[in-house]
């Protein structure tokens, strides 16, 4: 592989997507990506007994839909990269407890599906793995009861909160295969902006996302009009605009290829979801349904995906902290 | 780098421990260890209001001590692996905000450590890097009140429990420098054996650690005798002593050069810390500080380090689940 400045990796061999598999809640079936996702479940337990046996049981089912999507043996998986946003991401590591695959945990809030993707790109392109692969999950239910409210109190949501995204997304990376390819990847570097808002995580996070838009084009040379889509994780409309308006100031003009996975997964006049879509699950189900979808059908030849975290929890909330954000980005290519 | 088995790398390129700090709290400072961490605290507070917030200060300065030990300048290190217990890692994410390199959140529980070092190490090799640095942290406070009961409970701790160590360790690997080097790496699967005892965390990894202990040398093709001394991170003297009679019963006798860094860290009789450390920081803290220090002096020339990872939270327990364990190992050799 060859550096490009101090964040970007260009592979010299095909990183291939080989398959993708995601699985959604039943929010997510009412919005305009439904018909793009694998399975839509009729509700947030899936019969288990609680939010986050729930969770863990999507991520579970959406890796194995993926490995026979992919009609490969589990055995031929060298690695898998994981991780969610509960508490010591237990939605992963207790949903792949049986996969059997050497796995890495790891932890970037919702950035965390292409943070899986970038570190199973360096292992293929070096050799140290033929084929890999990430998944990520959120769960509304278990997200709210985690971070914000008891579902039972009913709270009010202000109208810049997002809606956690119930499901799980899941890809096979391989050495092998027509593509797409990864291309490129840009890491992020952790950037705190001072925004407090634990229900505006658009506006915590759109920083860490120019931060990593700016040093792609820097890095690379290329300019926003290279892409036929530029896609932020879960910025949702207002971290969208934020963002637009910042690139801006900034010399790059996103406006005409720009949109965020968030916007794109729920329906803002009819769903009340407000800023719209969010949670590790918000790109890992865009991506790998209604994304690779379209890279497959070359409806969408050069995407750059830039998934982006907020890297806070309750604690850091009640102790007066700021919310630091990542983004770490993912060039998508039809053609080498 | 050369694939040995389904789980093991060997780098044909050195990578090289360039430097490592430490920094832990005061009742690391009365264990037998104290003389080889680089800074030993008065008090959990470190100046800081809260725990959350000290253990955040601790491993933000442990990760400089380390760069200006180093000598060198912080923009020559080309990624950040790091990661804690702490809901969301926030520890590592909130210390190392200001730290301006490309961040890699990770989470293997108390294996993160030796984590971030595997994937540094493949970073390097590959030549998608020159110099990593990696870090993990824990603190016996923030950790108690996360996971088991408020501290001002004063509750009795049962035999079995081990203490979280309180601390950083910190290294960085470079792809040039003297040694010592890492030259294997073998990399954990999830097990689970249905262990539920949230105070014997040592049993719940011990079959973590065999299953990579035995990978490792089914890999290698090397036996225990071949190694000055295997370490694990914090099984404890309950765990230490289950995963040396498995070990044996799989034909592995490790006996002679078996020790733990959990068993290490604190005095046993005086210390009142049960069946020994625990926490990302304990084998973070005994490789930077007392296992570093020996290799370099080539008291040590053949280590395996296996750091074990409980991963499990307050919830999944409440919940009747078990606790899965992961088990990451590296080798590290001052030759080649």
């Amino acid at each position: 592989m060859k550096r490009f400045g101090m964040q970007t990796l260009k592979f010299d061999n095909p990183i291939t997507i080989l398959e993708t598999a995601s699985i959604v809640g039943p929010k997510e079936e009412n919005g305009p990506l439904a018909e793009y996702f694998d399975k839509c479940l009729e509700d947030e337990f899936w019969q288990e007994k609680t939010w986050e046996k729930a969770e863990s049981k999507i991520i579970k089912e959406t890796v194995n839909m993926n490995i026979t999507k992919a009609k490969i043996p589990a055995a031929d998986i060298n690695y898998c990269f994981a991780g969610d946003l509960l508490n010591q991401c237990i939605s992963s590591s207790f949903g792949l407890r049986e996969l059997g695959i050497p796995f890495y945990g790891i932890f970037g809030a919702c950035s965390t599906f292409v943070e899986g993707m970038q570190l199973a790109s360096v292992f293929i392109d070096s050799g140290a793995a033929d084929k890999c692969i990430c998944a990520a999950s959120s769960h509304f239910c278990s997200a709210e009861k985690q971070f914000r409210f008891p579902l039972e109190l009913g709270n009010q949501r202000p109208p810049t909160s997002q809606w956690t995204v119930t499901g799980s997304g899941s890809v096979i990376l391989s050495n092998s295969g027509e593509g797409p390819y990864v291309t490129y990847i840009t890491t992020g570097k952790v950037v705190d902006l001072g925004i407090k808002d634990a229900n505006n995580m658009g506006a915590a996070m759109a920083p860490a996302a120019l931060d990593t838009l700016i040093a792609h084009f820097k890095d690379t040379g290329r300019n926003p009009s290279y892409y036929d889509a530029i896609l932020t994780g879960d910025l949702g409309y207002i971290g969208k605009d934020i963002l637009s308006e910042m690139a801006l100031t900034k010399g790059y003009n996103i406006k005409s290829n720009y949109n965020d996975c968030g916007v794109l997964i729920f329906d803002k006049d009819s769903q009340d979801t407000h800023s719209g879509g969010s949670g590790c699950a918000c790109c890992a189900t865009v991506f790998s349904g209604y994304l690779f979808n379209k890279l497959k059908q070359k409806k969408l030849n050069k995407i750059l995906l830039i998934a982006t975290g907020a890297l806070t929890n309750s604690t850091t909330a009640q102790q007066g902290e700021s919310i630091p954000g990542i983004a770490h980005a993912i060039s998508i290519e039809t053609g080498m």
